[in-house]
C-alpha cells in the first residue's frame, strides 16, 4: 500500500506541479474528509482537478469529526481531533485500499504548512494495524502565492522570516523578527499592531477568481482590510486570508 | 515590456507548475547572470527546462558582478552587489527586449525566499529609465522540498516556524521558536546547538539525482552530516543544503 500526500496549490489549478499531475494519475483511491460545512467552490475546484488530471480513480468520502472549539486548550483539542480523524482515515483506508493500490490525500497549498494530514498518517502508522509507504508531493503554499501576487520577497537581505498564526500574533509581535507571515487568522490580529511602523501585504482567496490584495502601511490600510474582509466573508460565507507584516 | 520572474523549483524539472510551463512559453528573451564559477549541472538543468517547455526564445547572458566577500558588513556588501547587478540587468533589458516583448528571469526554488531578482527589478524600476510590468510565478522552494522528502510538516500544531540563515543560527538559536529552517549555511551552524534536545532534518541537492537526506537527534547525527556534506562537496565541487531543526 502506498499513500500519496499531494499539495495542490493555494486555489489555482494551474499551480499544480508536473510532479503532482503525474502523481494524480497513479492514484486508485482519493480519500476526502467532508467537513459538513462544505465550501462548495473548494469542492468544485478539487473535482475539476481530478477530472482534468486523474484517470480510473475512486473517491471515498469520510465524515470529518467535529473539533472542540469551546475549550481554550488549543493544542489538546487539536491533538484529540487529530486522533479522531486518524480513526476515520484508518477505517477508510482499511476498507477501500487494496494491498497493491495507491491511495491519496489532496492538500491545499503545501502539505508542510499548518496541515494535519502527515500527523494523521503518522498516527495511523504508529498504531501498527495498517502498513503503508508515504510519499509527499510538495505544493505551492498560500504564502508563496501571497509573496508572488504582491511581487515581494518574504525576507529582507540576510534576515529571518517567521510564519505564525493569528492567535499568536494577537498576543504579541514575535521576538527577533521584522518579517512575519500570518496564517489561520480569524481575528484580524494585525489590528493589535497599529503602533508598529510596518507594511502589510494582505491577500484573500489567493489564486482564485475572487482574489483580493491590499498593501500599505498597516496603520493606514488596516481599516480598509477589515472592511473588505468582512464584506467578502459575508458575501461568500467563508474567507481564507494570509498576510506578511514587514518592519524596516 | 513585461518581465516574468519564474520560480522553477529546487532542482527537479518535474517541480515546475503548469503556470510556470505556460509562462515559459510566453517568453521572448530569458536573462541569465553568469557567475563564472558555473555549476554545470545547474546550467544543464536550466537548459533542459527551456528546451522542454519554451519555444521561439532567445537567451541573453550577462556577467554577474563579484560580491565583496572580504567585508564583515554583510548587508551593505549585498546591497552594493545588488546595485551592480541591477546595472548589468538594466543594460541587458534595454539592449535586448522590445517594447512589446516578454522577458524573464528564472529563479531556483521560489522567488520569495533569499533571492535578489525582485529587489534588482525594483531597483531598476526606481531609476525610472526603463518601464516594465513585473509578474511573479511562485515555485516550489527547497524548504517545501525538504519537508516533503522527510515527510514532516514545518510547524508543530499552532506553533510558529522561522526561516533563517546559517550566519544567524551560528550566533544563537532564535528567540520564541522551536522550529527553525536554515538556508545559506556555509558553516554547518547546527553544530553550535548540540546542547539542544533537537531533531535535525537535513537535505542536500534536493530534487536532484544526487539528493542526500539525513534525519535524527542533532547530537547524534551532526558528525555524520558534517562528514557526508564535506565528502559530497569535495566530490561535486559545490553543495546546496538546507535543514529543519525541531525542539519538542
Ligand atoms: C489549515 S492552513 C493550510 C495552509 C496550506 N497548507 C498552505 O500551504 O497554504 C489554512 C490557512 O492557510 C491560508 N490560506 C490557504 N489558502 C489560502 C488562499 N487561497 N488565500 C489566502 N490564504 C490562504 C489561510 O491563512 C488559512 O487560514
Ligand atoms: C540563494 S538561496 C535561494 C533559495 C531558493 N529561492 C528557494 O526557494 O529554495 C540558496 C539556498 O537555498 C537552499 N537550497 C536551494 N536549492 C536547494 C536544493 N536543491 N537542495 C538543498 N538546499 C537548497 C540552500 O540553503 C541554499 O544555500
Amino acid at each position: 500500500m502506498q499513500i500519496l500526500v499531494i499539495g495542490i496549490g493555494a486555489g489555482d489549478p494551474e499551480q499544480l506541479t508536473l510532479q503532482a499531475v503525474a502523481a494524480l494519475n497513479r492514484v486508485d483511491v482519493f480519500f476526502v474528509l467532508d467537513k459538513g460545512d462544505v465550501k462548495q467552490e473548494l469542492v468544485d475546484l478539487r473535482t475539476e482537478i481530478l477530472q482534468r488530471h486523474a484517470t480510473g480513480y475512486q473517491v471515498v468520502v469520510g465524515r470529518d469529526p467535529e473539533r472542540d472549539r469551546s475549550t481554550t486548550a488549543y493544542v489538546e483539542a487539536v491533538d484529540d481531533w487529530r486522533r479522531r480523524r486518524a480513526d476515520v482515515c484508518a477505517e477508510l483506508i482499511a476498507a477501500n485500499l487494496g494491498a497493491d493500490q495507491v491511495g491519496a490525500f489532496l492538500v491545499w497549498g503545501d502539505p508542510s504548512l499548518y496541515d494535519s494530514t502527515l500527523a494523521i498518517l503518522d498516527d495511523i502508522q504508529a498504531r501498527g494495524e495498517l502498513s503503508f509507504e508515504i510519499e509527499v508531493v510538495p505544493g505551492i503554499s498560500s504564502v508563496s502565492t501571497l509573496a508572488a501576487r504582491h511581487r515581494v520577497p518574504l525576507n529582507q537581505v540576510g534576515r529571518p522570516v517567521q510564519i505564525t498564526t493569528g492567535r499568536r500574533l494577537a498576543k504579541e509581535w514575535p521576538d527577533g523578527v521584522d518579517d512575519v507571515v500570518v496564517m489561520l487568522d480569524a481575528q484580524t490580529a494585525f489590528t493589535a499592531h497599529l503602533d508598529q511602523d510596518a507594511t502589510i501585504y494582505w491577500g484573500a482567496y489567493l489564486g482564485t477568481p475572487d482574489e483580493l490584495l491590499i498593501a500599505g502601511p498597516v496603520r493606514e490600510v488596516a481599516a480598509e482590510i477589515e472592511k473588505v474582509r468582512a464584506e467578502a466573508r459575508e458575501r461568500k460565507g467563508w474567507i481564507m486570508d494570509t498576510y506578511l507584516l514587514r518592519r524596516p
